[in-house]
């Protein structure tokens, strides 16, 4: 009769621990609620919108959806460092632009170059190294630069109710993906530890690479050109050549998630379009239409007819960093 | 007392499962000991040559290594097959090569056209759909064509020791990915079934692919245009930019998986590099160095300098095909 009563205390126990709220850090509200009921509708059995655990595809943009982005790009934080950090190598810098206007701390210059300048300032921070080189630079980087209005390491400038979203959908089965217009191997030396997303999972914005074979060994050595751009019509192309499936859950917050989100909830069956909106100036940032980075402002506009999700920083979400700040 | 020893025959009958013999269509031998051997040393947490699960990636080759592909590879029997179903809506084939000699069942004339030929059926038969139409069509055809020699379906026509061997790998927590030569589409459809590997876990060459929105939906058109080749030095490149790290394990069968290799087996620790060696015509086929299809000759000429494995079909495996054959 004890044991039979520790065994249903047992029960009992793990029923609860089973039953922990899920999603902790997101407000109670309606935001909280469709996701929950979407992913409670395609785990569910004997309903009409089960999918089978294989097709559970769930893709996230990085960029303002899964860490900061605002008001520049923290591969662009990172490219500037490293101009800086290379600069003694490069005399020719001093009289150059745009290497000129970021040593000298003139952003406002720098943005002046255009794309042109920036891609200059990637190729020169990013390529003619093996990759493996590579993400050691960066990994030590995202692992030891702060941010200065957040006092907060890069690597932890992660949204904590989206790697609870991660989290969730991974105990339901969904295998999780980056998705991103940012270079994927920036994101892969974090994104493990970051987000619990292996770096074979991550999709990105990429140069090219070449293998070679230097003292005997193969590496593969990174070249100054593009090889592929991981935005807007590029992300559905990036989610078929690497995950191979349409998603049944996508989530950005710009409109260069525009094309992903239309791909995903293009698909049969039950699907959730979601966009993340920078609504919250005094824990985070606000911006969406007028914004250079991340602009958000036809998704805004098409939302509510396409049915999409609009997620509210500010009203959504009870904190915004790991660790409930 | 009962009851504990019920315990220690339920936990006897436990460690009996789990002792099962793995790879059990391996005959017992070298190939054998060694491919156990490295498993054991690079799972063992207490040993030199530990591995973290997460980094444990194992690489295969598909064509000639996981499916047949002598005389012509499986990818090949379908654009010919394709060639034929689509003659009527281009009657000018019947006049133009390679298309004439495919219609006339005349092979020698089809490989004349050389690679430009070979590609010109690729492209008429592979692209113009939506992807997902594609996958359809392979997959139907990979379920229901009879390959003549051997009665079997071509879905069927994979190596059951190299199944086993892809199972015993993810039983110890390796993740195993498909890095091949052939269409990355082509395989997708049954690589899971097949393999157990998912359509993200696919490495392969691919034509270009464009995004558009048909009827409101957004879909995935395949262009005439080639992506990537994933051969030779693209496969470390392919590995690289679809998987994020270097394997630890690869296998493959002809010099067109030499570069992957050789990439997998230069990284530091323990690694092992296999090439399969077609040496059976009784139960498949025997060729090597004079092949047109699956061509092996540096990497046999190099393999013991480099530490590579050699299996050799006909000796190392008791079965080629699953079922028992």
């Amino acid at each position: 009769m004890k044991k039979l009563m520790l065994l249903t205390v047992l029960v009992f126990a793990s029923t609860l621990v089973c039953a922990a709220e899920p999603l902790p850090s997101w407000n109670d509200g309606p935001a909280r609620d469709r996701i929950l009921e979407f992913v409670r509708s395609v785990t569910d059995e004997k309903g009409p919108d089960f999918v089978e655990p294989g097709a559970r595809i769930a893709t996230f943009d990085n960029d303002g959806t899964l860490w900061l982005e605002y008001p520049l790009y923290t591969q662009m934080v990172f490219a500037l460092d490293r101009v800086r950090e290379l600069a003694p190598l490069h005399p020719e810098w001093a009289t150059t632009q745009p290497f000129k206007a970021v040593l000298a701390g003139n952003l406002e210059k720098v943005a002046e170059s255009g794309i042109e300048g920036l891609m200059e300032i990637i190729m020169a921070t990013h390529a003619g190294m093996a990759a493996e080189e590579y993400e050691k630079i960066a990994a030590t980087w995202l692992k030891s630069k702060k941010n200065d209005r957040f006092g907060r390491l890069y690597s932890e400038l992660i949204y904590q109710p989206m790697v609870e979203l991660l989290d969730y959908l991974r105990a339901n089965e969904f295998k999780t993906f980056i998705v991103s217009g940012g270079g994927i191997a920036f994101m892969r030396p974090i994104s493990e530890t970051a987000y619990g997303i292996p770096p074979d999972q991550v999709v990105g914005s990429r140069i090219k690479t070449e293998y070679m074979v230097r003292d005997g060994k193969g590496v593969l050595v990174r070249k100054p050109e593009i090889g592929f751009i991981d935005d807007k019509a590029g992300k559905p192309v990036g989610i078929h050549e690497h995950i191979g499936r349409r998603p049944i859950l996508a989530v950005g917050n710009s409109d260069g998630d525009f094309e992903m989100v239309e791909y995903t909830t293009s698909g049969e069956g039950r699907r959730l379009g979601v966009f993340i909106h920078h609504t919250d100036s005094e824990r985070e940032y606000a911006y969406d239409r007028e914004s250079k980075v991340g602009r958000l402002s036809r998704a805004l506009d098409e939302a509510d007819e396409r049915g999409w999700l609009i997620v509210d920083m500010k009203d959504d979400w009870k904190v915004i960093w790991p660790g409930g700040e």
